[in-house]
C-alpha cells in the first residue's frame, strides 16, 4: 500500500524539524500503518523531511522487517552495539543511546513525537542533546483517517466476518426455548451472555477474526453502554449485541450493533426501537463529504429530542437517554478518527465511521443499532449488509 | 487482593514528590494492577505518598469504577467539567486542564510517571506548572514480579487450560496422516500451521482464555523464533508449538512450549532437543530465590556451549545456537520483571517465570522446551504438568 506522508514531512519542514520518531511495538497502530510491518517487540520508526521510513529492528526482527516492511532502510540495533551499552549503561539507558546514534546516523538533531511517545524516551533524548516537541496536529491521524481501497477491503473482510458471528448470536436466541421464570434456555442449559459470546468468537476465528472483547448485554446491563453483559439472557427483555472483531492477518476492524427482543418487548421497548431506527437513518441520510462530524451527530439528537428523549445535547449531565456519541472512525483501531460526535470535523470521501445511536435507561434496557459505513463524495457506501430487526429470527442451520 | 505499594510511597516520599500518576487504559498492565480496574477507555490513577490510591475516569466507567476498583477515591471528569473545557480548549488541551484540576485537587504539584507516560500528557502538565519526573528505577515493575497466592492461582489456571489446547495440538499432530510427499493430512486436508493454531484458539476460549499470537512453525520458519509459523506441516521436521494464553477475566497469563517430530526426526534434530532438555534440566535445578536470573540463564550457555552449539555469550553476533533469553517474568504481562538473561537480578521467592531454552538453524529447524516455575525459597514449584517428548502422543480424544 502505498501510504501518503507528505502532510508529515511538509511539517516537519515547516516546523525545521528533522524527523518523526515512534518508539512503540506494532500494536500501536499509527507504527504499523508508517512501517508497514509487525512485530511483537518494541521498535523505532523514523520519518525524515523527505518523507522516507527507517526502521531500528532488533537482531531477532531484522530479517523479517527487510522482507515485510514498507521502509527505506532497516538497521538492526546490533549495528549501534546495543548490548555493549546495555551492559555498561543498563537496558534502558543503554536504549536510549541506540536510539541516539541511530538518529545521528540519519543526521536527525530534532524531533518531533507521537502525544503518546514515552516520556522516558522523550525526556532520555534530551538529556543527550535531541530537540523533541509533541506534534499536536494529528497529522498520523487525518493520514490514516482517509482509507485507501485495500484498507476498505481489509474492513468489509472483518465486517463480513461479523456479520456471520452476529447471525449465529441471532440464531441462539432466535431458537432458545423460554423456561417458565422467562429465561432463554439453549441446549438444556439457561442460555447465558457468556455462552453467546463464547459462540461469537469461535465463529469469528473460524472467519479469521479475533476480538478482545463483545457485548451481549441484556436487560439492565445492556442500559450501561460500557456493560459487556453477563448472566442469563430474558425473554421480553432488551439484548444489545455490539461485535467490533478484529482480521487477524491485516489487524483491520469491523464494527457491528443489533439489539433483539425474544418474546414480548413493551411499547416503551418498541418505542426506543423505533426512534432509534428513526435517527439512525437520519444519521445515515445526513452524510456525505464535506458535512461535519458534528451535523451527522446533530441528526440523531434532533430525533432523539423530537422523541422527548434527553440527549448529552440537551442535557450534559444526564445518565438516561442518548449518552454518547453517534459514532468514530475505524481501521487499524477500533476507534480512530474521524469523531462523529460535538467535536466532530468535517468528513472526507474514504472516511470509514460507525453510526450507531441508542438510548439507555436502568428501567427499560438499552437499545443500539449500529452500521459502518465508506463516507463518499455524495454520500455514503454500507459496508454492512445484516438485517435490523428487533424480533430475533433463525439465521444460520444450527446442529 | 492487599497489594503493597510502600515502596512506591516511599519513593514517592524520599524524593519528596507529591504522587506517582499513570495515563492509560486497562491495556497497561501497571494500572490494572495497581487500580485493580479494567476499563476500555483511557483513565488516570493516582498513588500519592501515603500509599492511597485515586481514580480519575469518564462518566461512563464511573458506576463500576465506585463497584470494582481498588482505591481509596474515584472522581468522574465531569467534576471537572470536561465537556466545557473540551469544548473551548479542544479535547487534548480539555483533558490536560481536567487532570490538572484533579492533580491540584489532590495537592499535587509534582509527580512521578512511568516510562511509557505519555509525553503530550507530560509536557502539557509542566506548561500547567506541574513539575513531572520520570521514574526509573522500576518499582512497580519490581512490586508486580514478587505475585501473591492469588496471582499464582489466576496463572496456574491460565497454564491449565494452556495444557489443554497443548493436547488438542499435540493430538493432531501425532494422528494425522502423512502423505507421499511427507506433509502432514487432517480430516482430509493438508495440516497447516494456521488450522492447528485454530484449534488452540478455539480450545482456549471454550476453557476461558484468549491469546493475541500462537506459534506453531515446521522447518525452517520454527528457526526464527519469532516467526508465528504458516503453511503445511511436515513429517521428520521439527514443529515448535508455542502457546501463550490470558484468562480473559483475571487477565494472567500461561506460557508454555513443546516441540514434535512427526516421522523420523535426524540425529541432529535428536541431538538438538536431547541437549535442550538437558539445559532446561541445568536452568530449573539452578532456580531458587537468592540466584540470579544470570547465573540461571548461564547455566543454559554452559551446556549448550559444553555441546559445541553457539550462544549470544560465545558469540554475540550469531544468529544460530541459542539466540535469545532463557526465560522471563510472567503475570498481568506475558513478558514482565524478572529478567531470566545476562542481565536478570537476583531471583525471590513468589516470581513466576518461564524457562525455555532453545536451539535455531535455518538448516535443521528450531528446538524449544519452556515450563512455567514459581521460584521458592529453595527451588521452584512447576505451573506447568506436561509430557516433554518429541514424538507426539494422542492425548485428548477425537471425534
Amino acid at each position: 500500500m502505498d501510504i501518503d506522508l507528505s502532510p508529515l514531512a511538509d511539517y516537519l519542514a515547516e516546523d525545521d524539524l528533522d524527523g518523526y520518531l515512534i518508539d512503540d511495538d506494532s500494536s500501536d497502530a499509527d507504527q504499523r500503518y508508517i512501517s508497514g510491518f509487525s512485530a511483537p517487540d518494541a521498535y523505532q520508526t523514523l520519518v525524515t523531511p523527505d518523507g522516507a521510513v527507517h526502521l531500528l529492528v532488533s537482531g531477532l526482527e531484522y530479517g523479517r522487517a527487510v522482507k515485510d516492511a514498507d521502509a527505506d532502510t532497516v538497521t538492526r540495533t546490533a549495528d549501534y552495539d546495543a548490548q555493549a551499552l546495555a551492559t555498561e549503561h543498563g537496558r534502558y539507558e543503554g536504549g536510549l543511546r541506540v536510539t541516539s546514534r541511530f538518529l545521528a546516523d540519519h543526521g536527525v538533531e530534532s524531533i518531533a513525537v507521537p502525544r503518546n511517545f514515552p516520556t522516558g524516551t522523550a525526556d532520555g533524548l534530551r538529556e543527550h542533546g535531541l530537540e523533541v516537541t509533541v506534534e499536536s496536529e494529528d497529522i498520523v491521524s487525518d493520514i490514516r483517517a482517509v482509507k485507501h481501497d485495500a484498507e476498505i477491503e481489509h474492513i468489509h473482510t472483518a465486517q463480513r466476518a461479523n456479520q456471520q458471528a452476529m447471525a449465529v448470536a441471532e440464531t441462539m436466541i432466535a431458537t432458545a426455548d423460554i423456561d417458565a421464570d422467562g429465561t432463554l434456555v439453549y441446549e438444556g442449559e439457561p442460555l447465558t451472555s457468556e455462552r453467546v459470546t463464547q459462540e461469537i468468537e469461535i465463529t469469528l476465528l473460524r472467519h479469521g477474526c479475533s476480538l478482545d472483547e463483545t457485548i451481549v448485554a441484556c436487560g439492565e446491563h445492556g442500559a450501561d453502554p460500557h456493560d459487556r453483559g453477563s448472566g442469563p439472557l430474558e425473554a421480553n427483555e432488551l439484548i444489545v449485541i455490539d461485535i467490533f472483531p478484529q482480521d487477524k492477518e491485516t489487524k483491520y476492524n469491523g464494527d457491528m450493533t443489533r439489539t433483539f427482543c425474544r418474546g414480548e418487548p413493551t411499547d416503551e421497548m418498541v418505542r426506543r426501537y423505533e426512534r432509534t431506527y428513526e435517527a439512525f437513518e437520519a444519521a445515515l441520510e445526513t452524510v456525505e463529504a464535506g458535512v461535519t462530524g458534528k451535523a451527522v451527530h446533530d441528526a440523531v439528537c434532533d430525533v432523539y429530542e423530537d422523541a422527548g428523549y434527553a440527549t448529552l445535547r440537551s442535557d450534559p449531565s444526564t445518565d438516561t437517554g442518548f449518552i454518547h456519541s453517534t459514532g468514530h472512525g475505524i481501521g487499524l483501531d477500533v476507534h480512530e478518527a474521524p469523531s462523529v460526535s460535538p467535536v466532530g470535523d468535517e468528513l472526507e470521501a474514504g472516511h470509514v465511521i460507525t453510526i450507531e445511536p441508542g438510548l439507555y435507561d436502568p428501567a427499560v434496557g438499552g437499545v443500539r443499532i449500529e452500521d459502518l459505513v465508506v463516507v463518499t463524495e455524495d454520500a455514503y457506501e454500507n459496508l454492512t449488509d445484516y438485517p435490523i430487526a428487533l424480533e430475533p429470527s433463525a439465521r444460520v442451520e444450527t446442529e
